[in-house]
């Protein structure tokens, strides 16, 4: 298994095509997942190259976790949520379909429904707004 | 939110009740989950008390990841996977059952389902064998 440099994320990460950054440091980059399942569905990925957690450089997970939990604490303020579910897919027999390691964080409310992760693009004005909330709760 | 130092992790660690042990270091514990949703379901927690992910130490990150990631690539050997799916639940609205921080580990093959979280617990002559399984793969 090898790590395609011309993945989605490799291309976010190298500015060649946009996203709806949430938070950034040396090490990590969260954004709104374009296909969301639920309103505030964000990723978190490292900037070092892996193709997901089973090649990855131990290195990168307190980084990586750290921001993850920035992240999911910020949901929880931003979309009024009473949990966080966190998922992370390893091959496809698992879900996964970017190949660059990436963490879901998906803010979660009682009863309330994951939509299935179709291949629909959220509206992008909307995205921008969440990413916006995500900042403000983040600078607390 | 507290945490409870009466939940069935903490219990687990402090060996008033048994487990399934897959692996054990300094600072984190897998075994295996009672109640599987597939073949080889396994968890993995940190020692250091915290109710999730939410309220953890940042220092438990990278422990806790490396050894999440031993396990997922032992997975993968013990039960023929072909990805693997890391699942981490944060309050009952994201599906958290037990208050003690704990990452979900299951082995996943192509068009296999995963079977609900029941409250029915799996034969445990079977989840020994499955540890085992587990604990010979983590020797390699």
């Amino acid at each position: 298994m090898t790590y395609d440099t011309n993945n989605i994320f490799a291309k976010i990460l190298r500015g060649e095509i946009p996203c709806h950054k949430i938070y950034e440091d040396a090490h990590v980059l969260a954004f709104m997942d374009v296909m969301p399942q639920v309103d505030g569905h964000a990723l978190v990925i490292p900037k070092a190259p892996s193709r997901n957690l089973l090649d990855a450089d131990p290195a990168v997970f307190a980084p990586l976790f750290a921001a993850v939990q920035k992240v999911a604490n910020a949901a929880k303020q931003a979309f009024d949520a009473e949990g966080v579910l966190i998922k992370q897919f390893n091959e496809a027999a698992a879900g996964q379909t970017v190949y660059h390691l990436h963490v879901h964080v998906l803010p979660r409310k009682d009863g309330q429904e994951l939509k299935p992760h179709s291949g629909k693009m959220a509206d992008h004005a909307l995205l921008a707004k969440q990413a916006e909330a995500y900042r403000a709760a983040l600078k607390v």
